[in-house]
C-alpha cells in the first residue's frame, strides 16, 4: 500500500477562464491515476491545495505529521518545486522508518508539455524500491533529501556538491 | 548512465493523416525526454520500430545482444505490451549483470490519455535504483520477468501466481 | 438554432487500449461543444457512428432524410473525409432551402495534432453565414458540394477544376 | 487573400516553467496553421504580442493602420478578450471596406480545454464569408461589432441587448 499525500504545486494548477490565470480548485490525481491506468493500491489524502512559495513551518509541521500518521510506509507527496527542498529537509528530521518521495511539476498536467505524469511514474516506482528515508523525485532522478537543490536559473533540481 | 532502447510498440505509434491509420514513422523518444526535462545522462538507441505482435526470435535475440554489447548497466526498453513478457524472459535466459527494465505503453504518447509519460518515468526510475535483473515496469508496478503476465481483457500487467 | 447531425468519421475516432486500434465507442461533440464553450443554441442528433469508408447508399439516404426532418435551417453533419464529397453530392440533389455544411477532421479529436476543433469552428460559422447549399467546410476553406474532391496523395480537399 | 494580425492576448500565452507564470515569447500562429492543415493562403503579421488589459489608445491605433494598410480586404486579428469589444469599436469608425474579424480565447491554446482552434477556425471562415464590416467571432458565433460585450462573470461574450 502506498500514500499519495497532495499539497498542490504547479503540479495541480488550473487555468481559470474568468479570472485568466493559473490557480487550484480541486486535485487532478484521482483522475490522473485512472488515465494511467495506475494499479497500486493507494490511499489519497489532501493535505493542502497551496503554491509551496505560501507554506510556511505550520504547513510543512501538517506534512510531517500527516506522514507519521499514515499507516503505509510507502508515501509519495505531490508539492511545488519553490520549497520542496525545504519539506524534504524538515520530513528527514522526523527520522520515520518509511520511504518518503517529494515530487512535483515544472510544468502544470493541464498545460501541454507538462513534466507532471514522468515525475509521478518515477516517484510512486521510487516510494516501492528505495529504502527508507526521504527523496526527492524530478526528471528521472532520485535526490536524497539534504543533497538537492533548485535551481532557479535552469528551472531543475540538482544534486549540491 | 543509462541506455534506453527503443523497440516501437504502442508507446511510439503515430496516426498517419494520410493512410488513417496508426502506424510507425520515428520515435518520439528525443522529444519526450525533452519535454519532459529528464536530466539522467542517457543514450538512445533505436533497435526496431515495430508492434510486438509482429516480433519473432531474431527481433528478440537482436534485443538481448544490444542489452550485452551496451556498456551501460542501466538499460530502459521501450516495447510493444503483447509480447513484452516474452522478451522479458528471454533477456533473463541472458543471465546479465545489468538493472533492465521494459516498459510500454497502453494507449500512444500521441493519443490523449496517454500512460507513456507515467511508465516511462517508473521505468527510468526502476533502471537507477532495482538491483540487477530483469523487469517489466507498468501502471507504477515493478515486476520481476518471469512472474508477470499481460491480461488482455482488462488491458493491464498483473503478476502470474 | 443548428442542427448539428453526427455520423462518425475520423472526427470521433476513439483508441480503444485493449483491442489497440482506432474505433468507435461514442461521440465526444457533447464534450467538445462544452470544452469550446460554444453558446449556439443547437441540438445534436446522432444519425450514425461508422468510418465513411463503409457507408452506403441507405447510409447516405438517412443523412439526406434526416436533414428534410430536421425543423432548423442551419445544418452541421461531422462526416468521415473519404465519403463527405459524396455525401454532399446526394445532399445536393435534395434541393433543401438549408444551409448545411459537412466537416470532419484529417486527424481524430482524440490524437495530439487533430485539425478537429478548427474544422468544426469554421463548419458551425459557415452554416449561419452561407446562403442556402451544401458546403464542405474543411482547412479554413468553404467548398461548394460538386466542386470539391479529396486529394488522397496530400490527406486534403481542393477544388476541382 | 486573407492578412492574419497577431496581437497576442490568452490565445498566444504560453507557460514559462521558470518563472512560473504564462506569459508570451512568441506566437503559435504558424505551428498551429501547419498543425490544422489550413489551406488559406494567408500574411501573417505580428502586430503586437500583449494582454488586451494593457493596450491603450496607440495600440488600437497600430491596429487600425494595420487594417487599412493591409492589401488583403479578408483581415482576422488575433486579440486579447478583455479589450476585444473596444478594439473592434475603435475599427468601426475607420469605415474599412474589408471584412476584419477578431477572436481570441478564453482558455490559452497551450493549455488543455482551449476553444483556441475552434475560435480561430470560425474567425477565419467568416471573414471569408460575412460581407465587409467588423465582426467579433468567439463560441461559435458572429458579433457585429459595437453589438457585443463580454460578460466577465461568465467568461463569455454576449449581444448587447
Amino acid at each position: 500500500m502506498l500514500r499519495l499525500l497532495i499539497t498542490g504545486g504547479t503540479f495541480d494548477k488550473h487555468y481559470d477562464a474568468v479570472r485568466g490565470e493559473l490557480t487550484f480548485r480541486d486535485t487532478h490525481l484521482p483522475q490522473i491515476l485512472e488515465t494511467v491506468r495506475c494499479t497500486v493500491p493507494l490511499e489519497l489524502e489532501i493535505c493542502r491545495l497551496v503554491d509551496s512559495l505560501y507554506m510556511g513551518d505550520e504547513d510543512r509541521q501538517a506534512v510531517a505529521e500527516a506522514c507519521r500518521a499514515a499507516p503505509e510506509r510507502s508515501i509519495v507527496i505531490t508539492h511545488g518545486t519553490d520549497s520542496m527542498t525545504l519539506t524534504a529537509e524538515r520530513l528527514l528530521q522526523e527520522g520515520l522508518d518509511k520511504t518518503i518521495v517529494l515530487t512535483g511539476a515544472m510544468v502544470p498536467f493541464t498545460v501541454s508539455g507538462s513534466d507532471a505524469l514522468f515525475n509521478l511514474g518515477g516517484a510512486i516506482v521510487a516510494a516501492r524500491t528505495c529504502p527508507p528515508g526521504v527523496y526527492i523525485v524530478m526528471h528521472g532522478q532520485v535526490f536524497p533529501a539534504g543533497r538537492v537543490q533548485k535551481n532557479r536559473g535552469q528551472g531543475c533540481f540538482e544534486e549540491t556538491l
